[in-house]
């Protein structure tokens, strides 16, 4: 079952990469809205979407799935003018990259589910928008109590169709596994670099005599401050919370070096060992393996199944 | 001028890596030694020595230069013999990660000069070994004030032969520096891997969840823990320190957290931008511009410029 219309608010690269999978997988009308004309007209010509929408009201009428695509910090209020603008036959989702605000904050909680597909690019804007992104990676979403689980269904359904592996989660928990895989690798990137590049060791700059695990560890480190300040605000609790394990960690190793404890190392680089062996396992397995691994339903009334 | 011959003391990655490139140099005769019969008769395979030796002294007879390519826990007391096995004419220098324990160790501080290939690959074995592994890459030196000049001299033309940018520096300096751009780098990428991989939020799997940021920052992970655990503690003192700060620079994010400051994200962030593009500049612009930037010598006696 596909979707007949399709609302697509915010057409910046995840919108329009949105669009681009919607229409590879047969969706028929593709409506876009976003405050950038320009942002709007290159989604068209890139094939993004059918039809500009000169208002919100436009885009949305007769819509059957709302995806709202705009920054972090404006998803509240857009959410609920999406919610506002729309009537019963629409439900409404985001992507954005922290779920419990906006799941505590939404007024209508039958009619909205949160959505966050882990995936991405240091690019932004339409022009790098891709109908491949969402191929094989995870989809989160964050049904609660009060969903319809008639629109949960259709918005698995349609999350599937753009290629992505749909997985329920609680908002919190959600929040608590992206506070761990995402935000404190990018705040230990900046960190890394913000340490070595403060410093000269006797006329040295270490940035210059860094080989490639620096580069690599720090790929991330500096991405776009206009949504990472965002991010790493609505998400301060979890990540301060991982930021503390985290420095636990680092004084059990600071330890560990000042007692010259050679077997405390040697398992905690064989742990590692294992830990990186998993990680190529399990999140870059082919989708179907991935969907026998990763999909996991909360326990909650109301929430359908998500296999 | 070229040299004409060139004794490899453990004939690993590096080791044939440094024979294959001496041998593209032009030098005659590379005669290689290892405890392992098997690596010795690979390395010959590859054309990476010329000859097997029977013995440590067989390989250092005549020899010009000595490359102790051995682990760094077996180090000092392959330096020593390597300089016991060889008489005034052969320059003895070594390839390990952290310089400051060698440099205090060795006996003959005229003929010994610390060395050490910014590069390397997760592979290991001379299987792996490749003539180009220098190309472009720093090579430092640490020269003291015993250090006899022609042999510096000697030894900073035979490295840059071998495609590598010499760089003197103060052997406590270049375990700072390395402290701060592979050591820590390293270590972020084991207690992260090891924080994500040992919790479950929900019943989910963090690692399951991973997109490519944790991917990337984690590639070191876990690597080879039969050298790491020498180089981690070796370095303990100056891994330990940056650990100190490191955590103080988590405790300072943690209070931005806390307190909502956008602003401090923000500078934070565009600080990381900044030192990312640094890096990328300084850390892997052409040989000639990565001269000019990097060489500095130490300003001591005895100890020539390396320019």
């Amino acid at each position: 079952m596909t979707l007949e219309r399709l609302a697509i608010v915010g057409t910046g690269l995840i919108g329009a990469s949105i669009g681009l999978a919607a229409k590879r997988a047969g969706i028929r009308a593709v409506v876009g809205f976003d405050a950038s004309r320009e942002s709007l007209a290159v989604a068209r010509e890139r094939g993004a979407i059918d039809e500009g929408a000169p208002s919100l009201e436009h885009a949305l009428r007769e819509a059957e799935v709302a995806v709202v695509a705009t920054p972090v910090s404006s998803l509240p209020a857009q959410v609920e003018a999406a919610l506002r603008a729309s009537d019963d036959g629409c439900t409404v989702t985001d992507v954005g990259s922290t779920k419990t605000g906006i799941t505590r904050a939404v007024s209508d909680r039958r009619r909205f589910i949160g959505g966050h597909p882990v995936c991405g690019s240091e690019a932004h804007g339409p022009l790098h928008a891709s109908g491949e992104l969402f191929e094989g990676a995870t989809w989160f979403l964050t049904p609660v109590a009060e969903t319809d689980p008639e629109r949960y269904r259709i918005l698995h359904a349609f999350v599937t169709s753009l290629g992505a592996v749909p997985v329920a989660v609680d908002a919190r928990a959600h929040d608590r596994l992206l506070a761990l895989t995402s935000h404190l690798p990018h705040a230990l990137a900046n960190l890394l670099l913000n340490h070595a590049g403060s410093l000269r060791v006797e006329g040295h700059e270490p940035l210059a005599a860094a080989g490639g695990s620096l580069r690599d560890m720090t790929r991330v480190a500096g991405a776009n401050p206009r949504i990472w300040v965002d991010i790493f605000l609505d998400n301060a609790d979890e990540l301060g919370r991982a930021l503390v394990e985290h420095r636990r960690r680092v004084e059990e190793l600071e330890r560990a070096l000042d007692e010259r404890d050679a077997g405390f190392l040697a398992r905690w680089i064989g742990e590692a060992a294992g830990n990186r062996r998993r990680l190529l396992d399990v999140a870059y397995a082919d989708p179907g393996e991935i969907q026998r691994l990763r999909v996991h339903v909360p326990d909650r009334p109301g929430v359908l199944s998500s296999s």
